[in-house]
């Protein structure tokens, strides 16, 4: 029987705040069994970016990297996020090891292609080492992964953090039993998303199909259900969304998703 | 017999400049065997301060690291010179992977005590976690470790690279037979600094005596060489310092230390 493994995605906006943060990782530390936390940046990325009067570049919502903000990024998420996340974990005796995708090559990207748009630095994942993952993993150590990745000729790429998750939890589906946990503020996937008591309990795939045709799914949530459902065609057991009390096990106030 | 082990401490000048750091990286990734890289700032760190308007506060010659300080410390080499040192070792063949003290709570420090100058946040190491450590080399990867640790209470402490270097000789000279190498611009130590023919090839412990008492070695040197001769008195095979063409083992241009 394989071991299990729950792969924990935590969202920017929780980062972005201390207290909330504490509250997450402290609920992160005591979960049972082996886990891997993967890590976005939130704002602290931005904040930096104005402080050094670098432009932020935004297409269609989304971050345009040029070589300078892949710097701040690179600073922001593996330097301060990672390390003190690993910190923080430590002093709760949760044996945490920062990782980015470039240590023992255990996520190869490629820059991403231009077509209508240059996204710059972007890394779209190719590959993933899980040999190295499953060393940290069977030594009980917790890997903490950046949304940092390389290509393998030296480049860094800003990739983004549900997608390594994703992407870590169909890998590492071949060796272990692995529940994937998208953790944000929100309770899950809500019908409206200003209304706590509109969440989706259970979304399989015939539901999901339906709410992308109505249109109920938000810009945010999308690209989180398609790497959802892909990570469960790919032996990915479980995949939750919702707040960080989702992980205690005991809770069913989040999303699940099924095929 | 022990397997050999190189620890390789690069100085910040050689990263500060962009062609030296490939070379070097070039002749760290072919040396055979076993071997850790253990990187220092340079002077990105107070050019990143200066950008964001943090005053740099120094006591003879030492910077005093407050919260902001820590804080770009932190991302400056944990995050940009430690991820992408990585990354350009990864293009070279060679299976690096990035660290800092608090991964696995490999390299333990407790904040200097205040006595006349208060330095902050500053670590003193006080233990060595070596079985993580030898865990990433039984598996042929390449720890590179950022001159950053914590106190397993959730700080981050700035910590001295050379006393990080010489710490992980001592502590897996148990496992290993250890090789230390001070890597930097100069080819040695000096009698006088501005002359490379100058360079004293052997300092024996009798001969670190009479330099100190004739004061031929500089400041910067000092730490260097207390580090090196307590290196070599825990079983520590051999310390050279000097340029990074001494890692080929065909030169004899560079100074070797011994008990």
């Amino acid at each position: 029987m394989k071991q299990s493994l729950s792969i924990v995605k935590i969202g920017g906006h929780i980062l972005d705040n201390s207290e909330a943060k504490r509250s997450f990782l402290s609920q992160f530390s005591v979960m049972d069994g082996l886990k891997l936390l993967v890590h976005g940046g939130g704002k602290s990325a931005t904040a930096l970016s104005q402080k050094m009067q670098l432009e932020v570049q935004m297409v269609d919502g989304r971050r345009i990297t040029d070589a300078k903000t892949l710097e701040v990024i690179t600073m922001v998420y593996s330097g301060q996020i990672n390390t003190s996340i690993v910190a923080q974990l430590q002093a709760l005796g949760c044996n945490a090891v920062g990782c980015s995708g470039a240590d023992a090559n255990s996520i190869q990207s490629v820059k991403r292609p231009v077509l209508d748009v240059d996204y710059g630095f972007v890394g779209d994942v190719q590959n993933v080492n899980s040999d190295y993952i499953s060393l940290l993993l069977s030594a009980d150590l917790t890997p903490v992964f950046s949304a940092i990745t390389h290509n393998k000729k030296g480049q860094l790429l800003n990739t983004n953090a549900d997608t390594i998750a994703a992407s870590l939890a169909k890998s590492l589906a071949d060796i272990f039993e692995v529940t994937l946990y998208y953790c944000f503020e929100k309770q899950g996937v809500l019908k409206d998303i200003d209304l706590a008591s509109t969440l989706i309990k259970t979304i399989d795939k015939s539901l999901y199909t339906e709410l992308l045709a109505s249109g109920v799914i938000s810009d945010g949530m999308l690209p989180k259900l398609q790497n959802s459902f892909d990570a469960l065609e790919h032996q990915v057991s479980r995949v939750c969304i919702g707040q960080p009390s989702m992980l205690s096990g005991n809770s069913n106030n989040h999303t699940t998703l099924t095929l």
